[in-house]
């Protein structure tokens, strides 16, 4: 299964050569990260933060520019976990227009303790959260 | 050689968790890449479209987040060249934080001609610029 | 009349103290301008650029921050139109959470030609769509 | 007396119109407060937070775009006090290219304890390091 969700590449978001400016597809990624986990995983970050005491930082971000993108396409964005480590989960993030694959994105993140800031293990709910995204 | 600027952390680049957003990373390591070719290179952002009519999208993006960083933060990077391909220069940016590695990139450009927006094979006169910042 | 909608305060738009930080609101703004365009007016800021050649720079921005926002908050935004002058809009914005106003904002922007950047007379049928939206 | 900062305008400032997208005036407007003062006023950001517990949010914002700027210009910001009053500091920062002014910004901030979130009377100290900028 994939979390999947609709965004509409912004003016905001393009650069004077009227493609999306590259660094805004990690923006577009962490909005996708935090639909899923606010529509799908029923947490949002805010809950994540306030009642789990919870972050989940970036460790690597990886992204492929496939075919750039101007303002006002649409873009499909779906999501799933590729990985599920001791205290990290590997995401894979793609962004498509209509059959044409525009962006492909891997991002690793960590879950931390808001306490000590230190790396948390992956428990069993949220490892059975997480699984349901494998592919 | 490496090209090399210092940059303040700024308010605007942190979250509510008081660390630089990841995706800031994304958007510095483009400041960096403009000043390199500004004041190193000496073609300016604006005269490589205006005159020279190219420009140079990234096509792949790599980004290992170390140690998280904090406001007030001064984050010196260095910027060198790992390879010149035919149309593409890949780069690796690192940002210090005095001994400490905070952040990791890798940068991959191709330079495309506006006129068709097809790559361009790199002349000598650009891989001479360039692989003076080979390591 | 105005038009409405409904923006989710994300993470990326929140600074080190948990509010939304202020430039951001301009930005949503801006998305609340794009959305009215495409949705009610019915002409993507796309089509305004390349089929009008039309752009729609501002010209003032006013700003009241009432009430802060935190992330996760769902703001609803309301748009109308305060005046039409000869060649600019003045619209009003406001963005409330519930009953609570938390952001009033005025936007002035002016009709440009995008031929000689030059401001152009806002003619009947703009004048119509806009005045459908006058307070 | 103003504080004066020089900004480069970046490719990132600017929207499809290869013009300054106008809420990033937002942002570089907050930039120069920031380097204000850590600067002038001799605190940081960091410190303002994390030593004196007290934070400065906007209450109120308003930019006049007067001549819109391109990547690549250097811009001279001026910012100054026009007024201090019990909690809040009303300040003017301006941007000029050469001769010619480009942007008008008022900002009228409040300074707030971070404990309880409420309104601090601006006290005789930090009263006399904002007057040194009134004009």
């Amino acid at each position: 299964m994939s979390f999947r969700v609709t965004k509409n590449v912004r003016f905001s978001h393009c650069d004077p050569a009227g493609i999306v400016f590259y660094p805004r597809y990690a923006e577009l990624c962490n909005e996708v990260v935090e639909d899923w986990f606010r529509d799908d995983l029923g947490i949002s970050f805010r809950a994540l933060q306030e009642e789990h005491r919870l972050t989940i930082p970036a460790v690597k971000l990886e992204i492929e520019y496939l075919v750039p993108s101007v303002y006002g396409d649409m873009l499909e964005f779906a999501l799933s976990v590729e990985a599920i480590g001791n205290s990290s989960v590997q995401l894979a993030v793609s962004a498509w227009n209509g059959e044409e694959e525009r962006v492909r994105i891997r991002l690793k993140i960590v879950m931390v303790s808001l306490e000590d800031l230190r790396p948390i293990r992956v428990d069993e709910e949220w490892r059975e959260r997480f699984s349901r995204f494998m592919r």
